[in-house]
Formats: C-alpha cells, structure tokens, sequence
C-alpha cells in the first residue's frame, strides 16, 4: 500500500472513532473540514518514510504516530487560522474551519484534535505499549512547551524574537518528532534521527516563506504576502530571495547527509530529493534568483 | 500527605518541565496564570479519593492520571473563557486568561495545557507502562469526541440541545474519567466506577446552576446570573430552585449507593457527603428552598 494511502485510510479511521452516535453534528463537521481533504500531508508522511527506512516492524504504531502528528499538525492550522492570529478566510484552497463554521467551532475542533491525536496514538500501540510512553514523549515535545509549534506561535506574542528560534519551534519542532518518531515506532533509538528533521523543518519553512512572497495564491491555497502583511519574520524577508533559495538548497544537502546508516537510507534520500523539488522546484528557483538579481 | 499537597505538587512539577529554557515567558506565564492558584481541585481529589479507595498501589500513576485530568479542566476553562465563548472576564475571583494575556496566548495556553496534560499521564506510567493506553483511553474520552467536554461545549453550538446530554458531556464526561482513571491508575477495572463519577458531575453541575443563580459573586470567583444571560440550559432554570437543590441531593445520594466494594469504601462515602455540603450547604439548601416555596 502507498504511504499516502496509509496515511488517509488511518485517519478517516482516526475520525471515525470520534464521530460515534452523541457526536455534535457541528462539531464532527468542523473536524471533518480540518482534516480531509489535506495538503502534501508531509510530515506523517516523512514519519512513516523514516519508519520504513528502518524496518517498520510495527506498521500499527507507525500509522498511529504518523496520524497522531498530522493530526496535531490541523490543529494547530485550524487555531493558526483564527481571527486573534491570521484572521485567514482561506485554508488549502478553500474556507478556514474558522470562516466556515464559526469561531467557537473552530477553537474546539482544534482542542477535540489534539485530544484525538494522542488518543489515535495510544490505539496504536496494542502490539508494542512499551514504546509508547517514549513515543508520546517525542511528539508531545514537538507540539508543547517549551519548544514545540504551540511555544513556536507563541512567540510571535513576544516583543522580541529570534529568527532562529521561533521558526525552529513553530515548523522545525513537528518535522523533528515526525523523523524520531518514525524511529521509535520500530523500536530504533531516536535521538540519530533528530538532525534530518531538523533541518527538512527548517528547509521547509524556507520554502514556504519563498512560496508566500513567490507564488501564485491559487497553488499556495492560502492568501500570499501574509508574512510581511503580519511582520511576520520570514527567511525570504531577511536574506531575499536569492539568499532564501540558496539557504534552502544548502539545508537539503545537510538533511540528506544527516540520514543515518539504516536498511532503507538510499530510498530515504531519494524521497527527500524528490520533495525537495515538489517544494521548491530547480525551474522556479533558477527565476527566483534571475528576479532577485 | 494530603490529596491536595500531593496534587498541587505534580502539577507545580508538571508546569516546571514545560517552563524549560526556551519556552516563550507571556506563554508560560499564562499557563500558570491558568493553573495557580487553583479553585478546589475537585476532580484531581475525586480521582485520587477513588485510587486511595482502591489500594492506590502506583501513587505516581494516579497523581499523574489526577495532574491530566486538572490540566484539561483548566485548558476548558481557558479556551471556554474567550471572547467567542462566555467572554469572562474573571475566573477565580481574578482576571481570566485572556483578559490577563490576550486572546492569543489564551488560545496558545490552552492548546500547551491539553499537549502537556497527556505528557504529564505518559510520564507517570514509568513502573506501570501497560496502564498507560487503557488510562490515556479514559482519559481522552473524557475531554474529546464523541462525548467529552469539548464536545459538552460544542453542544452550545448545536440548534437543538437535550439538558441531560449537554450537561452529561460538558461536566459530567470529566468526573467519569476521574473516577475511572483512579481505578485504573491502581490495575482495578474501571467500569464499575463509571456511574460514582456520572452521578457526581451530574450534581457537580446542579450545584454549579444553583450557585449561578443564589451565590455571592465573590465567593463564586466569577460573574454570576452567566447561564441566564447567556440563554444556556440550566437544571436551576428548568426546575426552579427548590426542584435543583432536590435534584442535587437525590444525585449525591445515588452517587454514594454506586461506590463498589473496595478496601477504602467508607472514607471514600465519607468524603463525598462532606465535598456535597461544602458545594450545597444544608443551610443553603433550606433557605433556598424557602426563597422558591
């Protein structure tokens, strides 16, 4: 089966479980909204190819751990979304849960997600509840306190931040516990994998800063320039975007030679080539830096 | 040492591994904000009156299962205090969260207070690792969808809302877990302490309709007459006083006849007939009940 099939077929089941008989309607649909239909869904997926480099011995608990990330990973779009923060009318090409269903609904369909993510997890480790304290450990790190992508946005509500730092958290935090959780879900310690999600989360929020003053509103799914409209800092802002591409460029090669030696390590670095392209293609890089010039 | 000592001690040990270095400070100032000082703690003691009531043999495990379900208590309380929701601008007799720190962090705050609730269980399940799925379980249910508090919360969007379910799910679904999760924090099979918990969150509410409408604001720590104005369902509003103070005695008495068999049964009937009178006194009962004669 595809990874991404893997990944869509656990979380409608994911879903399922939660819209039981005495479910809001509402609520559900709210839910529903936020999940399906995705975007890439890169970070379950990167966390199911880390899986999968490394034997994938329990494929249960790689699902579940995938799942509970994406998960977290809505969650956090949803209230990401909401009028305190963007005030986005629009989310992967359509309305935000916020915009379509109310703000109330918007802030519970984002609590009722974390509570689902964990819970999903927890489901999946029937075969193996062993690795699941650890595993909880790895991504509640990457979503929490004190660094994870709740303490990431929340730095915007500081006067002072470092560039840095608040991306690490913001984006880095989640890609960090999708590749070390990939791990754990086959019982290989994690701490070898932490490097590559690092820095494939710092490469993709250098792409998405490139894409948001770059590309084009209708393939991005969301309003475009939001970055500088919300002074947000932004890679792309501080270096151009010459020095963006370049950045980004330089931190595929430092994920790809951060893969440790495992079973599938060649198929592993070639999906990271090949997303690495989708995110930021040679062709639009070779005219971002003509236009920069 | 006493119930409340040992909670107000894992809970302080649970904030501090979240305030590590790195964590953005308005955010870890909100989320103590939002747990220190605490009101009465009632559903971290019911969860440990119950684990005490049963032999308590992992007292790490029961106050880790007591820590999650407060700090889910009070990230519903954070995020239900928001200008989408009551727009409260006291809780526990002082600013609330978001009037404190803004509507941003107070979302923020709530979101790291549900991630760090389930980090806070899996932590503890160190000696008793296979407690720890069947208990997050119970846990989770207890907050999410189909029938948690969330979703309790969500029914107030919802056109059509039956008292019994509403009440059921925004208070009752919490106290269950309490008294479950205190069972099974100790190995003892949780069902048979389902209906202590659904009988207590059923008065809990009562008592909470009542004292909306009877109490002085200062010692209720928030705005009173809020279900009124708010046109919520209330048993208080449904049933008049005197109909709500019955109701509630009838409940607190169904919930002691539920206590199973167990070493600790007496103290445990005890403790709820003094928790009964600290929330409804006597004396408030039948001066009540005179006001509505």
């Amino acid at each position: 089966m595809k990874p991404i099939t893997r990944i869509e077929q656990s979380l409608a089941a994911a879903l399922a479980t939660g819209e039981q008989e005495g479910c809001p309607l509402k609520l559900a649909g709210a839910i529903r909204h936020a999940v399906f239909p995705g975007g890439a869904r890169i970070r379950p997926q990167l966390c199911l190819a880390v899986a999968q480099a490394c034997g994938d011995d329990d494929p249960g608990l790689s699902e579940a751990a995938a799942v509970s990330i994406e998960l977290l990973h809505c969650a956090s779009l949803v209230h990401d979304d909401l009028p305190c923060f963007d005030d986005a009318a629009t989310r992967r090409g359509r309305a935000s849960v916020h915009f379509a269903f109310g703000e109330s609904l918007a802030v519970l369909a984002g609590d009722a997600l974390i509570v689902l993510a964990f819970q999903a997890l927890s489901e999946g480790a029937v075969r193996s509840p062993q690795r699941l304290a650890p595993l909880l450990a790895t991504i509640a790190r990457g979503v929490g306190m004190p660094s994870g992508i709740v303490a990431g946005q929340a730095w915007e509500c500081e006067p002072r931040v470092s560039l840095a730092q608040y991306q690490r958290a913001k984006t880095g935090a989640l890609f960090v516990a999708a590749t070390m959780a990939g791990a754990q879900a086959c019982g290989v310690e994690p701490e070898p994998w932490r490097a590559l999600g690092d820095c494939l989360g710092e490469a993709y929020q250098v792409a998405d800063d490139i894409r948001d003053v770059a590309a084009d509103p209708d393939l991005l799914g969301k309003p475009m320039g939001r970055d500088a409209a919300l002074c947000r800092p932004s890679a792309a802002g501080q270096l151009g975007l010459d020095g963006a591409v370049r950045l980004f460029d330089a931190l595929v090669e430092r994920a790809i030679a951060a893969i440790p030696p495992c079973p599938g390590a060649a198929q592993l670095r070639a999906l990271v080539r090949a997303e690495a392209e989708r995110l930021v293609p040679q062709s639009l890089s070779g005219e971002l830096v003509r236009v920069a010039a």
